[in-house]
């Protein structure tokens, strides 16, 4: 038996759209409800992909097609060829995913000499005819035989100007019948051949430029940025000619069943009278709305509105309908689910869940949780007129407004001055961040999307544009220069995170709006999800921002700002400098005990402000040499000051600090003396930040607060130091409780962040009680790559070269990262089953990354403050899915 | 029913070790063997780990010591504390391993005041029984009661001084019985109580003390150096005493049924007339050789021999034997195997297979293979007189002597004038290589037994001493300093790298013997051992020198140093300069043709010296920063210039070199644009290896020789990365061959060196055809350790304090690191059944992970030439191990 290659649209099915394409399917969907769709059949993606294998139609295809054709030519009493009533058809890609003006389209085929003839009787419109007859020439010659249009376009102009006039619409039958030999004559010149005449063969070269189309080079630049595989391979439909141009009673037009921008529920649409579909496409004619259709041709109207009412409730969705008019007679080309904004996307989900369309379930699906985070952020107002300079990475969104200033330090004096800025850099270092902290956005011509400045800024939930290599930026003459432009120091820019776009001065801004709507779809979240939302926050500030977005925790607070890191407290560098220079134990403690008083009341404050919510806390992490000043740095400053013949004390003292700060330098930082090994080399660091933390949660238990602290020792990679430091805690514990007169709970457990904690895992869990999966750590370790080198020397190549089909620092690496969280949770399991598993590494806020922490069993995930909203809605996505749902509808 | 706590020696077995300690279960063997063993009982090893946890003995235990008394009792016909016939015994500990001199041991106990007098009038020796009972009061306060020694030895002297004697020898018994008493106010002064004079107390008290001493410090360290676990426990014997001081016909020895330093057939001792044990090991009187026994008594000396041989056949091995000869008749005390050289292990061990009383298994698994690494080095002369400045850790074995250079580049220039040269650094850096190359041997005041100075000597079988922290190194002054002497450049130092001394001057140097009987060992190793032993080597030097030790094959040549790494070839790293700062494709096209005739050539070489052996190749694995100059260094220099004032074409080239330094600089190196992601980013480099690897096949093939090269991409961590250079590899391999019309077999393969690679084995093994397991960097990513700063920071303290058990790049972590070597054969074997697995990481020569990789069923292991016969000693041990065999006998 043959296979089944060709479909006439009857025999077709809406959920044939991986064999059918979107189109396809559709079309054979509507054809069955019994909508007025002109008739045809679709050719399979199967023979797409045989086609990339062998560039050619298999007989088999041929005979099937030929088939098809015979069957549409009974089923509209036309003939393809016949000079008395010619068939005509359009052939279009279709893909399993829309990917819109990608791939080709060839309309009108089957036009020849003798056959525009017959349509001119037929129609009785002779221009209509002929105009039709060198569109098609032209669009066949240039999707089929590769002939540049401006060869055609250099014809229709001589014509015009010959002819004194200025618009198309002017040319008449006769100025078109003049046209066409000339046309044939480009592609004869071109081809070396005659415009073929044989519709057949016009046929079969249409269907393999559409399969041909498919690995154009803008196709596959869309599939990459769209994430779509290139192994899908388009279907091609072949249909009869709906003609929107043969008069005043004809028409053409696109209509949406709700608003696509707000969502609102309202028939929305525009259109074209007598015109054909790349009219509307073109530009040149303004279309009318929709509404004026109800003037003209009230019947078709209201004909068009109450199939769009069927075809929502049919496909229980907002739909994009293209229809046609052909002399009074309405025709549907195409429906499928509209593309909409996250406005309307949210909105919409919610109305249907309220108009009994739709589950919850079936809401919560309908929205992308990266699109939502667009508009968590104030952003550009839409209606502006722009000066844009030029273009980065859309980083971190959200627009900003303020004067360039190119170093850090200078930025912090003009902020502290009350001056809005924008910080511009090169690229940004943690030397920087107190300069990023108080600008309004970050801009910076070099890096990636995970560069410093995206991270961090996506962290404090503040625009950044990245890699903007437009940008020339000089440090030293405080300026930089953009096409030949100059900005300097102190001039206005603004940047629009969500675009990418650097624009030169200020920009009108519109607030985020949290409309009702969302909230509502937040709240079916997170009746849905099973997993729990905490956030990463270091701060009371950072904590009341998580709350606001939904946050039930601080999954991950770092304290390294506690020690001066980052800028925040000169004065605590200073005393962390004091401990670290120690010479004695007894020198540590007094700087150590400085520490402590301050830390208690930082731990005080988030322990307030999250309350009663659990707060993660994880000791010390950095290497310590890295609030020192830098060895490079200092070593230039010394040699220069001995150059200069200095011998004075401040040489010395120079002198005596390079040295530490060699001591303490490290080859690989990432892998060096950190985390929780500093905790053991050096207890007493260690043992301050816990009875900070206790004490701390002792001040709050006796004001009758709800509070227990999660202590997390870092980067363990043996079950020795996790339980010497488990035994640490439950001592101090008990110190600070007796002392205090109070108990409080507490838990004491660990980050998975090297391999070997989590192949140990089973060790680890009998002194843990809980694991967070550092996965950013753990991505650097598993793979062998530090994520500062590798983003940019070599990763962007791969993944541009699909060596690694995602960054794995922005999407779980499932086979090699995930199977580490794998074994870890299933090794935790199994000698204490009720632990509590959590992941702070940025993939917490990762939609794919959280679905596969849904598989993985994971308790909660920890994300930054401003993709909490994200999250709740990725995990309850991933609830859902896991419980077997699948979006009914989609736009991608 | 009760636990048996306490065994009399006949209910013992030899093979009962763990529970009776070694010496328990020998004196049971001899006892049951009918040999003249004084009789006794044991407390076993269990009763050492509950009194560790309750610091009390059981009921049952003293009950079950009883009983056992009263069955000695009956045996001697002696009764404890018997005014007419009292029972005396010794107390002593024994634990499963040996740790000789490291616990306490108390003789003559069940002496009190009224004992005294009937042992003085059963021995018709008064001086004796004082005597004995002044010691065991000694001994017995100091052990047991914790009471200094210098109280006793106080007396004893001024006993002598008062009498005008200089030797012990001349106190006679009434001496004695004044001192008796001045010992026992001793006893009650620092105790508060008068000397027990209860035999039971003072038994009871003495095992109490046996079993304390088990975690005394000394204890403690030893069983840290020998790795013996803390869990083991000491068992306690208790025996009549023999006495050996009961006038002339008595007399105590120790004596080896075969020679320890040499391994000879002959009988070895020897002995104190009129003496106890105690007294050949203070070392005050001068002991007989054992020969002297004939002639003083013949016939106790021809029954002393006899029961040697049966001793040794037996036990069929070298036996060390403790002997007392009572009035006329010989006791045996104890009998172990004999500790013995490195050269008298290997000796003993063939010999006995020759004389039929082992199996070759047997003799293989008697010698310990890091032992023999000592005897494969160039030693001091063990006579020779030595001014030893310091002592360091021993970390590369072999003796060398030299004028001292402080610095690589006067060290080369010195050697090159015919100078022996001693490497002295604060410690090294690749910088050093072509100093240390040049070098008699290595001497640095830093770092530890994996130190790059450590590593890079025992690669090169160079002696190296390290971490001598006695010596302050000077550069500038070009001198150390060592206990207030200064030893300039030019002055001549030895370093003795099997025992870490630094020796002022030449000393004389004794070459290792290669003995038949080592070779026989070795041969028979080759026999038994099922995993294949290949050699790291680089060059054709280290190629023959790896054959010379008997590898079959290499499985690791690095190719760093063929772009000029490590200072061997200065001219080539010109040209790798070139090639990482070309600007273009073509630039670095030129530069890489060069580089590909100068690779052939080393290729050729290197397969000419190993035909017809396997040889693995890494393609090119450092990152390129590591060719070009130091950052730091670059920077000062420009600084310096531009401070000067200077604006010449030097400063521009200088800033144009340090702005490309910068560009390559990496935060993590370790983790950063390394090995196979060079050859993916830059293919022409890893094109260009290739190609000279398969043209001097090609060349090989033409001339004859057997050649299979073994391709292998480093740092390998997604599958698309090895299927993209396997391609690129099989392309190469096939044009080459078509060029000059031949075939050869090649292989390509890949390392496992992070835990990715591990887990996605599966993945990967489709494509390569082995694995080679590079397990020092998957211990780093699989730890997160950096090599560089561990071992440095945290790592030696981890040992120290048992958080690791040991240094995890000196023996594999089976848990972690070597989870990840299980995961992978497993999942690489899964698709490829016959794929070769092999480890070139350091581990490949230590004999624990020797064991671990057999046990994992790798098809060979590869270390540095010098420790390949380690290698294939070791590699028989464990394929013994594995059929089972154990040896049965040991002398730890």
């Amino acid at each position: 038996m043959t296979k089944k290659w060709v479909y006439l649209f009857h025999e077709g099915r809406a959920d044939m759209r991986m064999l059918l394409g979107g189109k396809g399917a559709n079309l054979a969907e509507m054809t069955n409800i019994g909508l007025p769709v002109p008739p045809g059949f679709t050719i399979t993606t199967e023979v797409c992909r045989e086609y990339q294998k062998t560039k050619q139609l298999d007989p088999e295809v041929i005979e099937q097609v030929n088939a098809a054709l015979t069957a549409l030519e009974q089923q509209t009493g036309k003939k393809f060829g016949d000079p008395r009533n010619p068939l005509l058809v359009s052939v279009r890609s279709g893909a399993p995913i829309s990917m819109p003006g990608m791939m080709d389209t060839v309309l009108n085929l089957g036009l020849n000499d003798e056959t525009v003839v017959a349509m001119a009787e037929l129609t009785g419109n002779e221009r209509f005819a002929w105009d039709s007859y060198r569109r098609f020439i032209q669009m066949f010659s240039n999707v089929v035989l590769g002939i540049e249009l401006h060869n055609f376009e250099a014809i229709l102009e001589a014509h015009k100007k010959r002819n004194g006039f200025t618009q198309d619409i002017e040319l008449q039958a006769e100025h078109f019948k003049a046209i066409v030999p000339e046309y044939k004559a480009v592609v004869e010149k071109h081809t070396g051949k005659p415009f073929p005449m044989d519709p057949r063969e016009q046929l079969m070269a249409a269907i393999r430029a559409v399969f041909e189309s498919w690995d154009n080079p803008r196709a596959q630049v869309y599939r990459k940025i769209n994430k779509i595989s290139d192994d899908l391979g388009t279907a091609v439909n072949v249909q009869a000619m709906a003609f929107g141009n043969m008069g005043d009673d004809s028409a053409t037009g696109v209509c949406f069943t709700r608003n696509p921008n707000s969502g609102a529920k309202e028939f929305y649409g525009e259109y074209l009278p007598n015109a054909q579909g790349e009219d509307v496409v073109a530009g040149i004619r303004t279309p009318y709305p929709i509404a004026h259709l109800k003037e003209t041709m009230p019947e078709v109207y209201q004909q068009l509105f109450d199939l769009c009412e069927l075809l929502e409730s049919h496909y229980k969705d907002m739909q994009d309908i293209e229809f046609t008019v052909e002399r009074g007679k309405l025709y549907m080309l195409q429906c499928r689910a509209g593309k909409r904004t996250p406005i309307a996307s949210i909105k919409i989900a919610v109305d249907l869940v309220k108009e009994g369309k739709i589950s919850k379930e079936q809401a919560v699906l309908r929205v992308d949780p990266e699109q939502i985070n667009n508009i968590l952020h104030p952003a550009i107002d839409p209606k502006a007129k722009l000066d844009i300079l030029a273009k980065g990475l859309a980083a971190s969104p959200g627009a900003a407004t303020g004067m360039c200033v190119f170093d850090p330090d200078r930025a912090a004096k003009l902020a502290g001055e009350g001056h809005k800025v924008i910080l511009v850099r090169p690229e940004t270092s943690p030397d920087d961040i107190h300069g990023m902290v108080v600008a309004q956005g970050i801009l910076t011509s070099r890096g990636g999307m995970t560069s410093h400045a995206a991270i961090v800024s996506r962290g404090m939930g503040k625009p950044c544009v990245v890699g903007c290599e437009a940008i020339k930026v000089d440090l030293e003459a405080r300026e930089f220069r953009v096409n030949g432009r100059v900005v300097k120091e102190g001039e206005v820019i603004s940047i629009d995170g969500a675009t990418g776009n650097v624009i030169y001065g200020e920009v009108p801004v519109v607030d985020p709006e949290l409309s009702p709507e969302f909230r509502t779809l937040l709240s079916w979240a997170d009746e849905i999800r099973t997993m729990g939302v905490r956030a990463n926050a270091d701060t009371p500030i950072d904590a009341a921002k998580a709350r606001e977005f939904g946050a039930e925790g601080i999954g991950l607070c770092r304290t390294e700002h506690m020690f001066g890191q980052g800028g925040h407290h000169p004065e605590r560098m200073a005393v962390a400098r004091e401990m670290i220079l120690a010479e004695t134990t007894e020198e540590r403690m007094v700087a150590l005990e400085k520490l402590q008083e301050m830390q208690r009341q930082d731990f005080y404050e988030i322990f307030k402000a999250m309350n009663p919510f659990p707060v993660t806390i994880r000791l010390l992490d950095p290497p310590l040499h890295e609030f020192l000043p830098d060895a490079e740095d200092l070593a230039i400053e010394v040699a220069i000051m001995r150059e200069r013949g200095e011998t004075g004390s401040e040489l010395q003292e120079k002198e005596a600090l390079l040295k530490k700060v060699r001591a303490l330098a490290e080859m690989n930082p990432m892998l060096g003396f950190r985390g929780c090994r500093l905790g053991m080399i050096y207890p007493e660091i260690y043992e301050m930040q816990v009875r900070a933390i206790f004490e701390a949660a002792a001040q709050c238990n006796k004001e009758g607060m709800v509070v227990e602290p999660e202590i997390m020792h870092p980067l363990v990679s043996i079950v020795t130091e996790f339980s010497f430091l488990r035994e640490m805690t439950d001592r101090i514990a008990r110190e600070v409780m007796e002392k205090h007169g109070v108990t409080f709970k507490y838990m004491v457990g660990t980050m998975i962040e090297v391999p070997r904690a989590a192949v140990t895992a089973d060790e680890i869990a009998e002194h843990a009680q809980f694991f967070s999966f550092g996965t950013n750590d753990l991505t650097q370790t598993t793979f062998g790559f530090s994520r500062d080198d590798a983003e940019g020397k070599f990763l962007a190549q791969y993944v541009e070269q699909k060596v690694l089909p995602e960054n794995p620092f922005v999407t779980i690496d499932r086979k090699g990262v995930g199977k580490m969280v794998e074994i870890a949770c299933e090794l935790g399991r199994k000698v204490r089953p009720d632990i509590k598993l959590g992941v702070c590494g940025e993939h917490g806020g990762d939609p794919s990354s959280i679905e596969f922490f849904q598989s993985c069993g994971l308790t909660y995930v920890s994300c930054s403050p401003y993709r909490v909203p994200v999250a709740r809605l990725a995990a309850a996505q991933a609830a859902a899915r896991a419980k077997g749902e699948r979006a009914t509808s989609s736009t991608v």
